[in-house]
């Protein structure tokens, strides 16, 4: 099958790839349609790792995905051929003492889509667990299936924070990561959002999202928009969303007594941390890695009309052209969110 | 000054009553606006009494409201005269054990407008604690602002039931405490609620709130129905609004494994329990009673525009036409939800 | 091998079944050594059935056991023969959306040991999953390792009740769920509890199991019982053990506001449910089944000696004489709390 | 009144000071008998200041405090003359938003004993809020009663971490806070706690404490030692309670996945924080400031005998020498834990 092979660091190819996938009693075989770049996948494609992940074999990209149902495995009840679907991309050991538990996400030995060594989905078909396939409402467009795999991350922070209705939020980050945790905030019952970033079209963006307040922190600085805004109390939940050492260093004068900080992004080098400005607010803080659980639920608010993902995705192109999509999200524009590539049906 | 009053059960009487009321040094007077008929004004009305709280001197009722502040006590400095404000009507002994605990409404010595022996707000002004008196963001009418009192009560359960972002609610009764459940489950983070009833142009109307599917339960089951909307799983919060005890009974058949139950209503004689059912799903049950520091959140989510209650408010009446009010509140018809009261300005 | 067989209601026999279990690469066999008796293991003998469950064929009776490991499958590094180990009774289908949340208990395929049509172990061995099988640390004997099933009720109860520390608790029913419940309770950091029943004996028992008074509700009620430990606020946590309808329903005259109800007992029929009452305390209900996650636990608390349930085993029998002890447990002396049967090693 | 005076950094005075406190009605005058030195006093002492808390007029010393009863308020009801009684030394507005929400440590407004400006109690008598002082059962000695405020910060933070029956901690520091810290945690329902510390004596103390293992960290690795216990899995809750830098930043490597890390020591200088570590465990962060509403439980315990701080008080000295008492707490000998003044009663 043809596949986007990232070869080695910075060398992407469109060619043949010799896959030969066995369909298990619980798996479907699933026609790919719309997959995501994410900013794994560009890092993998400029640096050749991520952290301990390191690229030595060709890989196939691609982990955010929709497709539709070709082949299910003989005990598959809950799925058909023709059903459109959206998947989770890492499959955990069931046995494992973390899936047990039910947090299936911190598992160590998951196989993960697009995680070496593990192939990606930038490809014509995959073999998949049904129990990690998500059948699409209808109304839901197998693009917004795709966004199901960012959205997820935002809403299981979301649903960590303990949101309670009412709740003033802050999202450090514009990002994809930030806009799905916005929408995943929003959803979850905060009242309003502020959201900071550098870019005012993503800014603007996040507007259009809810009753969101972007704050551009070139201008301002967000402690005072957040002072400001919630009378000088702090805002209830802080989800740090920019993987930035500065700013996730700065969660503690944003959040309110008795308030919680959600690491949502994942800063490269260790952060500075004043511990006793967290303690007299006593504050929580809960860290976020993927998801475990959420997929079924951010697939139903997709289809309830609760969450609208189509504003994020700014960008699509064919799968022919997907070297050209990865040069695009290499260096995207302003207000450019999530580059989708689309298969042939 | 001239107020609605119960002069005893089934004799309402516009009339001068002779108040004179001290503004403390952290109080504020207030000029009312709108005020609610409520289930339980009519109750005092009707019967005379409601429970233990029996009415033997003649009472103002009234107390879901909005108004205007006129003064301010000398060590008010978050509001000013001309704030349009609304109300928590009931005041608790802050030194109280269960008010030190955060949980005020649970003090049994809480003083609450219209329970008597308290005189509720049908009349020109009232003083009452800033503390407890909660300014309207613009683009809150004061007909909205009077409808937090009930609201609070959904959002008090709301967050009692720690919804997680795309829960499936079920509320059964979509009378007013219904309806702004509905409003509450949805803000909270429901993917979508059900909701039951046996009244159609309710049931109409709930649907226009949101997500919400309604349910007449004189044509089906509504075990069935969540049965068919959760695919066999059962949904992850019950809301028990209608105060019925044959509903209430029934909580137990709609609820999915490890999900939670919330008594909202308050059935009038003891339901019968089957302890078993509700173990073997492990079933964790909250029972909600007026709520505790949730106006401040319903009112940023009225000023968000995250809730709506604009379609809940389906009469209105002047004040001197107040009689006639309550006489349609007796016997309101099919779709009618809250009549409100308007006093001149 | 030879075994105890309940034939039909009302018949045991000590005698051969012929039984050939295949030991699967994740498996363990087991050489029994200790095997408490519980109520269901009479009920079923007095009765032949439980609610739905229904003796149809002959089936080897006991599920609280405790053994030498004398085998282990290709896959399993974490038991050795000659371990001696405690199991849990049931086996849920891992794959269950229940078990996939980490909630096994409530998946309702589970094969627990003795429920009709699972063969328990009152037998020289049996072939069980090593996931479900617990090494004994030294200090702990067999016969106390076979009281982890009974106890990982009450273990789980103490959990899901959110002890905090310095709680005052309740538990009605001084039988053995209501003993391993105290012990649990006081484990998991009550300062006091208070257990009724109406067996002086048990309540002696009961009484040298930590910071516990035992409440005979012959002679008082326990309703004033504590009001006056509590200073008349009630307590925190009750946990109905009794399985007795009076005593499930007067539950919520005991808790104080905001605090939490555990169903562990099972009532037979529906109970009466004055849900106001537990509104105007807002208490929080939680309902117990079986456990989950909590053997490995409470192996660490018996290994630590933090709980101590030599006192609970109050008679033994030797295998070969298992229908006297049967006869024995149907009709307990005062203070027996737990009968055990001890096979040949 | 005679009182131990903080004339300025390093200069202590046993000399007459001239208070005249008012009783108000809710208030109790207090005869002080024992009086614990803390590590604040000791800083104070030193160093003149914590943080922007400096000494600018002479203050007195002491608020772990216990006393008897001389003089009621006029509606004091629960405390009479004679009384033997701890305080807690902070005294919140009870209107402060925190306060309201039940959430007093964090009121900003808090008084607390011997912070200046306020002093504390090393005198002979103090005026104080019935609210905030606790009567001792019989069998709790006043010294154990003047160890319930360090207690209480153990308490408030086994409170925090939802301390699951079964769970193995890991307590850092084996000074005053780490050893109440170990205390809480095994009676909050630890199975086993680690504690470490580099004083041998103190180790040893502390393993007298109950299922506690010291951790000489002079001659071994911490995580090492969790490793080993734990099977590789980590510890479900980690205590930092030493406030050293280098303790702090290691957590991460201790705690299991989904565990707690509770932040309950102050470390003086930002520490390096590795959030991606923290993610891949999804640790819960909770940091602790005092405590709120656990002094009740705590004396509850102490009067069970759930919690012995016996052990604890190893030096204790009569008021008259309390400049040598400062002197010997200065440069404590190894295994020294809580030096405390006895006043003459």
């Amino acid at each position: 099958m043809k596949a986007l092979v990232l070869e080695r660091k910075d060398e992407l190819a469109l060619r043949d790839v010799a896959l030969d996938e066995k369909l298990g009693t619980r798996d479907v075989r699933i026609g790919l349609r719309n997959v995501g770049i994410c900013g794994s996948d560009m890092h993998y494609y400029t640096h050749g790792r991520i952290g301990p992940f390191v690229v030595r074999e060709p890989m196939i990209l691609g982990h955010e995905a929709a497709g539709v149902v070709v082949e299910t495995g003989a005990e598959v009840r809950e799925l058909k051929a023709g059903d459109r679907v959206c998947m989770e991309p890492g499959i955990p050991d069931p046995n494992s003492r973390a899936s047990r538990l039910g947090k299936y996400n911190l598992d160590p030995a998951v196989r993960f889509w697009a995680t070496p060594p593990v192939h990606g989905v930038l490809r014509p078909t995959v073999v998949h667990p049904a129990d990690f396939t998500f059948k699409l409402p209808d109304g839901v467009s197998l693009a917004a299936g795709a966004m199901c795999e960012p959205l997820a991350i935002g809403v299981h922070a979301a649903t960590k924070a303990q949101v309670q209705p009412g709740d003033l939020a802050v999202v450090t980050g514009a990002g994809t990561i930030g806009m799905v945790t916005v929408l995943a905030a929003v959803a979850a019952g905060c009242a309003r959002v502020i959201v900071s970033d550098v870019d005012d079209a993503k800014l603007a963006l996040a507007e259009k999202l809810g009753p969101v307040m972007g704050a551009n922190i070139r201008s301002k600085r967000l402690a005072d928009v957040v002072q400001e805004e919630s009378e000088g109390w702090g805002a209830d939940v802080i989800f740090e969303a920019s993987g930035n050492e500065k700013a996730a260093a700065e969660v503690f004068d944003l959040v309110c007594p008795g308030g919680r900080v959600l690491f949502v992004g994942m800063p490269p080098e260790p952060i500075s941390y004043d511990v006793t400005k967290a303690q007299i607010k006593e504050a929580r803080v809960e860290h976020v890695f993927r998801y475990a659980h959420v997929y079924r639920r951010t697939v139903a608010m997709l289809g309830s009309g609760k969450i609208d993902v189509g504003p994020l995705i700014t960008q699509t192109f064919p799968f022919k052209d997907s070297l050209q999509a990865f040069e695009f999200a290499k260096r995207p524009p302003p207000g450019s969110v999530k580059v989708q590539i689309e298969l042939p049906g």
